[in-house]
């Protein structure tokens, strides 16, 4: 049976010891996260205290938590045990398997914290071993992976008005719109939900990005995350756009995409597409975590 | 002129001391703030750097920010120098004039920092010296001063319907909506802009407390505060509620007034109103701010 969170073993530590626990925050052009080191993987991170650190307004505040440990830890995972894991869970205290903004804040981690030698690292997800350069001046680039572009196209709608969209699986679905030239990509109202059609393309729902051009290798976009709504950034947004734009025009890249939270790079790879865009550390501290019994 | 953020004065600190900051974040009812310890007044806050420090992405997050300095460092104030002042900020950068939960948060901050003897404070503010009583249990008991209620009711309009409401002064502008069995306070969208006649009435704006009442001293309440929208609790405005519903019905309290984020208890006071509740301090950090030019 796993301790209770933030006890170190039967030390007999304080109640006061118990619940404070030191902790991280960083950002990746707007997506934030909680970060928290447990290298031994002594952690007992209930869903209950993953969504009570990600509150705003009670707890620290984030759109997901990153556990950092080691691969031996995770009883799941078959590959080199000497790999930093990111365990990845949502805000709401579920598990997740992959993000992109996610995967460069936690590389910045590991680097601020002296925790990998070099700059390069191979870090290990639930969707298997990520390659990431930590270029030291707060840039990362991470592969992401394989995108698939589908050549039948959906329709999606929003605010009454419709358009084709790209279909996208880099890993998780998503739906790319490429607006002409009499849509304001900024009056969008891309809060609320979209509709898409047929519905049947995407069973467990989809992500939905709404993109300007503005040059071939050079794009704005905004992005409406499943579950979510509206958010800043979305890693795995991006390397769907510059798939469906490189598909769409022929242009290889690398394609610059300004999303509502920064600036992200998107170039081809060997195996797919990999991401340079910032990462920053902004907050160490403690918390103090109340008993979620 | 004014030292630059976080250097502590001449010493030549280094780039990365400069930008780095000891913070607390606090919340009291879900109302939640950055505090910003700064005894001697050498921090040099611009509202961009209050704004930053409050963004809940790229910074702290916060609703706004306390900063906690000696009376004497406020070339304002004309009161007794030895007290601490509570130079509170809104979110945006603006000055702010007072805060019920801020008043509580600060002074469960005083305590916890071993920066008060005892459990009763006097707490300078913009609007005057406050009595706190901090009891040690994260309650805290604040007199948040006088309540003047109208007698000429105006009318509030929110989704189509309309209802009777009480104007209360608290320092700041309120109008009380004390709904019918036929309303369900947890179906309102207290999140949308409510309007009021006489327009007249309330000229730079008002906060709306739409409140169902439970039994004499006890209300559940939900609110709209001016240019925020609605919030998880507002000290001003439980206290503007419990001087209404007094006025309504003789019942001199105490009143129990449950908000999103919590509970309150508001109590008449020999010169006005006193307001019991929880205040907690989670995060001990610090904060690597950049450079805002």
């Amino acid at each position: 049976m796993a301790p209770p969170l933030l006890t170190t073993g039967a030390h007999g530590v304080s109640m006061v010891a118990m619940r404070t626990t030191q902790f991280s925050k960083g950002q990746g052009t707007g997506n934030d996260f909680v970060i928290l080191l447990d290298r031994p993987g002594m952690l007992n991170l209930t869903p209950a205290h993953v969504k009570w650190l990600c509150d705003r307004r009670f707890g620290v505040g984030g759109d997901g938590l990153l556990r950092a440990t080691r691969a031996s830890n995770i009883p799941e995972w078959d590959g080199r045990p000497d790999m930093w894991f990111m365990d990845f869970r949502n805000a709401d205290g579920s598990i997740a398997e992959m993000c992109g903004n996610g995967l460069r804040v936690f590389a910045e981690f590991l680097r601020e914290e002296g925790l990998i030698t070099g700059n390069e690292v191979d870090i290990a997800t639930r969707v298997g071993v990520k390659h990431v350069l930590v270029h030291g001046d707060g840039t990362i680039t991470a592969d992401l992976g394989r995108a698939a572009v589908s050549d039948e196209p959906v329709t999606v709608t929003l605010d009454g008005r419709s358009w084709q969209a790209t279909p996208v699986d880099v890993g998780n679905p998503h739906a790319v719109v490429l607006l002409g030239a009499d849509d304001d990509l900024d009056e969008l109202p891309v809060q609320t939900q979209p509709s898409w059609e047929p519905r049947s393309a995407f069973p467990d729902g989809v992500n939905i990005e709404f993109v300007e051009m503005i040059e071939p290798g050079h794009v704005r976009m905004r992005v409406h995350e499943r579950g979510v709504g509206e958010t800043l950034s979305c890693g795995t947004g991006t390397v769907a756009v510059a798939a469906a734009m490189t598909a769409a025009t022929g242009h290889h890249g690398p394609w610059t995409v300004d999303v509502p939270g920064g600036r992200i790079v998107v170039e081809e790879s060997d195996d797919g597409f990999r991401l340079i865009g910032p990462a920053v550390i902004q907050i160490h501290g403690e918390v103090i975590c109340p008993d979620l019994g």
